[in-house]
């Protein structure tokens, strides 16, 4: 559940070259990837001689003008970028694609994911004469590439990646090509696309959808892939590989009809539900899945046990910011102005609620007061993943360890707060049970299990303080 | 599916009388409102002495700044207002509640339905010397109350009433009462609450769901309610009623949470549904609603048939206004922004999607296509109503006859511009069974039969379309 | 010295019949008329048929959109608007020209004045059945003529103004007539002219030069002009007139090049500057005039009395609203940054400084505190006209006897007050002869000496602030 | 005349150490410098740990917001600018102060001037691994400060100064201190002050007024000083040193107020009218200067001669962007918006007009023809400065030779085209007598004479043109 979860991808990534239609393509695209950022939007395309850009902050639609789009009109090549503010602040200036102008030529770089060396690297550039633009970690791979020597662009770039720590899905132009770099555990998804004879890459297969595109495949952790008007050029960074694909793009932040080695985040949700099914030995007359990221793993949950699925919680769908004073119940107004129950449906019912995951407790709390209070007899919850217990250092907002439940709390103590008559969770093992029957290659489950596959000792969020102290 | 077929409901207004929280509870009800105009936004308050209002243009949270909201906290009593534009241009002077300023007193209002004999009336006011500040056909209520004689207000208001023909759910302020009225056929729904021992109205009671209001009962046709600080009064204006409830509330205007006579939109959509898998025999391995609006009419088919029913559509979350140039291919680029079938769901299947109404058939067709060029085999359309042939002259915005295609083609002809392997209306008779199986008093039907309950032969739309010549 | 000195004229305004370039002449019209009002403009055109208009808050550059003129572009016949706040609010529904449809036929309105019956007719009207859309005292002349009987538009006209009291200069466009009224006092400035065979009228002379236009000549008071394509129609609405124009229009509102019966405001300027020269005797080395308004005065006083006159006080052209927080200081450092001393000119020196009125002093005061930190020896204050001591009913914004310095004090007082060496007022006596020898028919000094010449017992001011508790 | 002259100067700078109202200060000293620059303003303040900044579009009180004002309140060290484009394009990340954060300290820089070597310094830089975030000639400098070693802040300033070629004023802040500095031509003016016991620097004196600073001195060619909480430090950077102040600061740019070496523009400009009377041998009755910047040169031609001044032209208050269509008359008709001919001043009278300066030659031809036609029998121009010829590589907006009639026509060719009856320019010898009268340590006349004081073989222009052309 996007909004109340607390859980916050920070960006969704687009590329095509060479299409006479592409920046309306990659307009097209973002919009479908809207839901992994909406804190601003920006898009750089090429001439073949220069890169010509446009950001702005919120959503897509406000962040970019009809004027602006159609100055970018004319060029055939295009990046595109959809953020969610993580690492550096609410900025102009940290809206992506990044454009670098310099008399060498221009670079334009859209990044979805988190360096985690990004802050010790920036310090020794600048303690060796370079000044940053940004807060976003994503600079430092501009100045690396600005600062390496090498015989061919391809080579530079290998060079430069070896040295970045984390999850990065990059999509980088140059007025000549596009490159396409996925880190060594491939932590982000990134897929490859064709349209109209033309290649594009895009952080999910519904972009493709969108704009009519074929979907190739999914590429692989460490692959660096470059598109020129030559072709396409398929190539690996490094022979050192871990895939280790982020689980919660399977669990929520995929749109449900984005692909994952061409299985839909629908079917896997629906499996995740059956599985949790197998977990969960409840007595109920119906299920309800919590819209609209859980309404997959309910169905599955229904169909396998043989209880019917009802709609029997809406959301409104005119949701926006609104002016509602703090206060008492305050927060409280803010999930019912979103979540409705629908009584007649769950009047006098025992009711089985599917939820993807519970991150701070606040709408689980609320949905089983509101369906009690819509007349439900008993309230079980059940969780198509296992507790979150663990902060994300790779590209997800989840602030702190303090912020997550499950940290704190055992199943037994999150059934009593949020008031359910039962709560059961996904274990860990029937997840990856489901991810392999998939043909997942492998996946990332720290925010489970505290299993970081990426090292994460460089202790990224006390520098991070220390900078936000700064004014940075 | 309200965006894309061309279908727009102009209006939902509410009113709340004696409430600490007043504006507040009008704000959030207005929010769960949003689906019936989303076009301008206001609310009027009531300090007990003078009225004082905000409007504005946009969604709700556009509308309203903080700083107006701010501005009407204080007063207890409180109207409000969403709007689509149907009579009257698009701007600020149009959204209501209007609010009438006068040395004797001021009058806010707020109005959903349509009055059919508006012009009428209003040119015989010009010539007997009033001026009007707006085109909607709503203000002509104002200035009859200004000239009508009596020795009580509410006899003013029946005599005023008396004189209007038309469609009209009336919510209206004075400083000291809020009055609530319905014209004689109950074209429009309205419903009677109770907030925290403070009586308030709503066009569904899915307002009082957000509010944590208690929904005590459907206001009938011709109902005049007058509440004060002393009380609630039950009257009629006129003792001569015909209830026509507009078929399309239940079909698609009215939220799946709220309620009529206690029984959800939800559970009524289901039961067309259920209806039309009775009048539909084809063979399908499964079922897609087309979202949010038919995935209650599909769940009744579903069960009925014994299909399974899966999300084999898909809606994109953020909609809004983009930016895609027209022209070739620009129409079905905006709906394949918005609707995106799941491959792995539909491929190799043969599916029957339900869908509550076709008006234009554009949706219907780009579905149609969706579905097939994602792997379907075949594709069956139900609609969960009959075929809608007419305009409405009481408040639903449906052009002309020339754009329904119903009103041009036949089923079979339509099945073919779509595309379809075959297409199946409900019929009006079974439509008319699930209305009274749930103790509908009498349905509107006129937008699938013709025949229009409420007198039309004043021939409203000609006369506005001089209007909107001169330039009004 | 418009901003400093609490004096607000309320209104420009220009109308022009038969011209090609009808709308863009009022545009630059209503720019050379800024002075008159910065709070909102509006320009309403007629296509022969049907009246089209635009209006705005603020400076006619923010005002108005360029594609609100383009919009406007192809009309003929035009008038214009600018506003400055007096009676009604700050609101949009304020700004003029009015346009008032009706299925007979639209108006529009433009109004320089202020009647001082409007309340009572208001009232009169209300209790009649009309309502009224804003709170300015100018649209009670549109609901007159709604109601008015007779056989033709002039008669009917000249029954409405018969009705009204107070000051008015009105620009009434039909679809097919451009008429022009002033009041039989002729308070407020009414200026006939010609552009490219086209007649024209504005509020100064200064509106023909901005568009190249031909002065003809003053229109008098109680004359009735009307305009159509046949021609120009000369009448008076009434037999009954007496003269007289406002004596602030010659002291400080008008452009120092608009014309009064042949006479620049300037010349007018610099000769009661020569007038105060002969009451005020006083040694000095140098004479300032305090920019912009009073360096006519000045020049004429230093002419007169052979002392050279400098530019001393210099003020800076880029005003605007700032954002200095109040408290101490905050009103002085306001006039600092819009005010400045040029040092090396006063050091040292004997200066007479000329000011055109004292209404608050605040503004004199800190001039003589700054000229006298700037090393003046002496700082002597004359004033180009009487002292101010009452408020004006006719259309100028002097809130209460409260604020206006000379009605709580004595001119020895007051130069104390200010910290001047001396202080001179020009005489009512000698003010009149200046206004007689350039062939004034009669003017307004009720300012001064409290001699209204139209009768205010309906004490408008008593109602207004019901009005506005009343929060219209 | 700013408006008309094509002239336009890039900045004006401001700075304080150690006040309360640092920030509040900065506004207002900027607001008194508005003239300087009117497309983007900023500040930038330090809290003795951290900078933290606020920058904006347009005039100084539409780039600045209430909230962002508020939120520098705190800091006691504050630098300002204002700013319009030369070099560089109209972007918000070229509007200064700049502001560069790195882990080793901050740093704000506000520059007035240009940097003839910029861009090869830039490209040097690139070359060694920088990237840089702006357009802007000023970057450079925090780059070679980035990369400079030394053993403290003020050796290695120096040393990058000394790298730098041009004409440039630079206020910097560090955390804990305020560096001011001037190129070793001191081509652009800065003077020293004192407010309340902390020490300011500003471009002009006016500065001081506005914010009731004393006014210590002006900052001299090399100088380098720096203000810390310790007091202030005096330094040159350079011991060869060439005063070359620019000599249009006197001519028309700097306000009248504003003192050089303790004496006014206003006294320099009445002197330089002066000197032109004993160079223009013409009969006339009157004498003209055109609003504002030429009132003071007339003033001093007037006296000298003994011909009155009179207030011929007035200049409209209400300038801003209009949107009058271009096409035949439209340049005239922007210029006659703007200046109006008094008639009953110059009817029947022969006519000496004063400008301060002749570029495009369009105001001039307006001015002849206008007073020509407002009855004038003779027009004599006089110019109170030589014939302007060169672009000014230095910081002033003189684009093209092509421009720039006195580049391509005689004095008596010019008369003709404008339509005057004479036209005289001030010699180049007298002008400079009347400098060194007061006190000038050397003036740049490169503009007038061709003779740059400072090397421009780099020929910025093409290099410029270039970068346009890569869209930087």
């Amino acid at each position: 559940m996007h909004e109340f979860s607390g859980l916050n991808e920070e960006c969704g990534i687009f590329g095509i070259w060479g299409h006479p239609e592409a920046s309306e393509l990659t307009y097209m695209a973002l919009h479908s990837l809207q839901h992994r950022g909406q804190e601003g939007a920006g898009i750089v395309t090429s001439s073949g001689d220069y890169l010509f850009g446009a950001r702005g902050m919120g959503l897509l639609t406000e962040a970019l003008s009809k004027e602006q789009l159609e100055s970018l009109k004319p060029f055939p090549h295009a990046i595109g970028h959809v953020r969610y503010a993580t690492t550096g602040g609410s900025e102009l200036s940290n809206v992506q694609p990044f454009l670098f102008k310099s008399h060498t030529g221009d670079l334009g770089l859209a990044h979805n994911g988190n360096l985690v060396n990004a802050i010790n690297v920036r310090r020794a550039l600048e303690d060796d004469g370079s000044i940053f633009q940004t807060t976003s970690d994503s600079e430092v791979f501009a100045h690396l590439m600005r600062r390496e020597n090498g015989t061919d662009r391809k080579s530079r770039i290998k060079k430069v990646l070896k040295q970045l720590k984390g999850a990065f899905a990059f999509v980088i132009m140059h007025e000549d090509s596009l490159t396409v770099a996925l880190d060594d555990h491939g932590v982000r998804p990134l897929m490859l696309g064709k349209k109209d004879g033309s290649y594009c890459v895009a952080s999910e297969t519904c972009a493709f959808t969108a704009i009519g595109a074929e979907y190739i495949r999914d590429i692989e952790a460490g692959e660096l892939i470059t598109i020129t008007d030559d072709g396409i050029d398929y190539d690996y960074y490094t022979d050192q590989t871990y895939p280790n694909l982020c689980s919660m793009e399977y669990i929520y932040f995929a749109r449900a009809d984005s692909e994952f080695r061409n299985t839909s985040t629908y079917r896997i949700r629906k499996e995740l539900g059956r599985a949790l099914a197998d977990e969960m030995d409840v007595e109920a007359d119906i299920v309800i899945g919590v819209p609209d990221s859980s309404l997959a793993a309910a169905k599955g949950f229904s169909e396998r046990v043989g209880i019917p699925q009802e709609q029997g919680l809406l959301k409104n769908r005119y949701v926006g910011r609104t002016f509602i004073s703090p206060g008492q119940e305050a927060r409280e107004r803010a999930v019912r102005m979103k979540l409705s129950p629908v009584r007649d449906i769950v009047e006098g019912k025992r009711v089985i609620v599917i939820d993807d995951s519970i991150v701070r407790g606040t709408t689980s709390r609320f949905i089983v007061k509101a369906l009690k209070k819509a007349g439900a007899k008993e309230v079980h919850m059940g969780v198509s993943s296992p507790p979150l217990k663990n902060p994300c250092y790779y590209g997800i907002d989840v602030s702190t360890h303090a912020e997550i439940i499950a940290s704190r709390k055992s199943p037994d103590e999150i059934r009593d707060e949020i008031g359910a008559d039962s709560l059961t969770y996904l274990s860990v093992d029937k997840m990856h049970d489901v991810y392999h029957q998939f043909g997942s290659k492998g996946q990332c489950d720290a925010c489970f299990t505290g299993n970081y596959p990426i090292d994460i000792e460089e202790a990224i969020l006390p520098q991070e303080k220390d900078l936000k102290q700064k004014g940075v």
